[in-house]
């Protein structure tokens, strides 16, 4: 029997791979950023992967919960989630009360929501190995045959400021009319037809001519602004007459859901958040504040890819719309990202992706395709995609080379600028 | 690939079984009890099956809704549910506007989510057949070995009016002490832990004696009681000074979430529905009236096995406790009941059946085996029964013998009192 097949081994790698000089509400990314690649191994020799945060706490989750994995059928996700669960929060199961570190600004739910998702995603990519079948077959089947994603734009220098290694192919980006070229060249390469800037980073004037640049450069493209919550409340209602009639949805433009709640009431397009509603509470607390209308799912952070199947429905039923977040990520999280989103039929919007960013991969065959802006949902069994395993070793000895353990903007930003306050909402 | 094999044919048959004089805040049960069988057969020969309501509606949205499940892989639920919801709301898609008959007192959502439960439920049946796994094994897995079921007792006449076939081995319960010695029976037949009484028939105070009399009899077995929504608001709060420490839970006691609301304030036992938030509307409603506690699921008219655990995680995020409804049913749905509920961590009550009333069978072996009250969860692939084509053949011919298209238990109740009245709530 298949569900005799039982888990023998948990590998857990972080890894580490050059990323721009993108700037953000926080600060500007590092040279290298981190991830944990997550390898499950069956008494059968097949091995589930994973992809999720690489931060030392996340890291050290995962590796203080991976033996909770052995012995467990590839199917027993629920059991995984209770084991995992009961360790996370001491007191419910008293016989592994696990005391997991925190990462600064998260809290004990979401570092058990981190864990389980990446071992689930393994495990659903160990279960669809078995059966022959793609991940997004076991969530009900794919309702669209390709994903598509929005081209994500970044304000972003030419170079890291130590210069660990040669600039990347986009150049500067401080202005709307470096926006445009980098929107121009994005869309060539990959085909995108939605666009999200991430905002935040300059005065709110330069971020509002930068969306009226973009509509003018793609006269009927959907337009997405991000300013990560950087904005006073006052702010946002001032850029939202504005932004209005430009953009498909308002992205975090201001901090929590009171000030969102506020500032639904002064602008016409909707609010979308992937800041204010990051778990049930929060999406529970919503229902009653109507903050927001369209929330950025992430399997990463949700609990997985089941998870994100429930929270879709629970978006139905709030009458929320559906889109997707992402941090920076190689091909694991995108394949997942895929299989998930495939199979949510009221996830209407592209999704977002760091991918374009990303020159490195992890995986055999090398970087992923793109056609017209979307990932051809795969129909091959399980995740879809392997391991390279000299690209695993490769990038892990980047890891430890690189020194960087935790993600750090702000301190990086430092680097530029000793006087960045980091202080939020800066405008 | 497993995934190109698509479902061939669909057959719904209508069936009708023995049941027994059963009194409730309605009416009385007739001598039939309907169902509607349900056969998905695949371009490879394999036959999943479900079970569901049999009253003429239903029956008519099923079989005008089969022929949309023709050519679909029996993966592609997602696929399924479109195809169907598009149909049954017109509007949705312009090319299938199917107009389905309704059911008094039901509406078109639940119209489409009985259609949906039932072919999802076959179509898991197939994936779980040709995978090599149990339902439960693709809802995440069992969390428990077998599932634990309530002792579902009645008040009932010794036997039918016209006396269609011989009377049952129950016997007549309409007092405390009939009601303590059908109790006595069923728990030394099948082990049951949990007891419940359907109330809402005679004066609310012979039902509270009868409560009283059981916990005599049963010192600690968790005891509910459902009155059917048959009690005023006043008759429900002078009631729960003498049940509430009776009680696990009460259960539907007055009409309404309003109504139920206020009395939350004037009792400690919680309460319990599966009247008043039979929808994901409703639901979203009690978020806010916060009148009842504790959640019956039921697949056949919540959307299905992947609806409901949907529905417990959104339980778990509303702080709602979880058990399950029942209607008369055969060994088909007990199967698919046993699966969902293994599957659900937080479906921590003894859940509902009507199976001890029942007589006969449509699935081969005959009739399922409880062990100290649970249902073994099957290991075996697929659902885990299967027809018996000689029983579904006679219950067929029993359905086209016996007149009855549509429950009445109104309508039977005044063959034996032509001045009952039928309102509520009559108490």
């Amino acid at each position: 029997m298949k569900n005799q097949v039982t888990i023998k081994q948990v590998r857990i790698t972080p890894i580490a791979f050059r990323d721009g000089p993108l700037l953000n509400a926080a600060g500007i990314h590092e040279p290298w950023a981190l991830r944990s690649i997550v390898e499950v191994e069956t008494s059968d020799q097949r091995v589930g992967i994973a992809e999720t945060y690489g931060d030392a706490s996340v890291l050290r989750a995962l590796r203080e919960a991976q033996d909770l994995l052995l012995g467990l059928s590839p199917f027993a996700l629920n059991a995984m989630e209770a084991r995992v669960r009961a360790a996370i929060q001491p007191g419910v199961s008293a016989d592994r009360p696990i005391q997991f570190g925190l990462a600064t600004g998260s809290h004990v739910t979401k570092n058990a929501e981190k864990v389980i998702s990446a071992f689930e995603a393994a495990m659903m990519d160990l279960q669809g190995q078995m059966l022959g079948m793609p991940i997004c077959d076991l969530l009900g089947g794919a309702v669209r045959p390709e994903v598509p994603y929005s081209a994500y734009l970044f304000y972003k220098f030419a170079e890291h400021i130590d210069r660990p290694y040669a600039p990347d192919a986009w150049g500067e980006a401080v202005s709307p009319e470096q926006i445009v070229v980098q929107a121009q060249k994005m869309v060539a390469e990959y085909g995108f037809q939605s666009i999200k800037l991430k905002g935040g980073v300059f005065d709110p004037k330069l971020e509002i001519a930068s969306m009226k640049a973009l509509r003018k450069a793609f006269p009927t493209a959907p337009l997405r602004l991000d300013p990560n919550a950087n904005w006073s409340l006052a702010t946002s209602i001032a850029a939202a007459q504005e932004l209005d009639d430009l953009l498909e949805y308002y992205e975090d433009p201001t901090p929590g859901q009171e000030g969102m709640a506020e500032l639904a009431k002064h602008c016409r397009a909707p609010l979308a958040t992937n800041m204010c509603v990051t778990s049930m509470e929060e999406f529970k607390r919503n229902a009653t504040t109507h903050a927001v209308k369209i929330l950025l799912s992430d399997h990463h952070y949700w609990g997985g890819l089941r998870a994100t199947v429930a929270l879709a429905r629970m978006c139905a039923v709030f009458d929320m719309g559906m889109s997707m977040h992402s941090n920076s990520h190689l091909g694991i999280s995108l394949m997942a990202m895929t299989h998930v989103a495939a199979a949510i039929p009221n996830l209407t919007y592209a999704c977002d992706t760091h991918y374009p960013w990303q020159e490195e991969e992890v995986i055999k065959g090398g970087r992923l395709a793109f056609v017209e802006g979307s990932v051809k949902v795969p129909t091959t069994p399980g995740l879809g995609v392997e391991i390279a395993p000299s690209q695993l070793q490769k990038l892990h000895q980047q890891y430890l080379e690189c020194g960087i353990q935790n993600r750090d903007d702000l301190g990086q930003m430092r680097k530029y600028n000793p006087a960045f306050g980091g202080t939020n909402p800066r405008y």
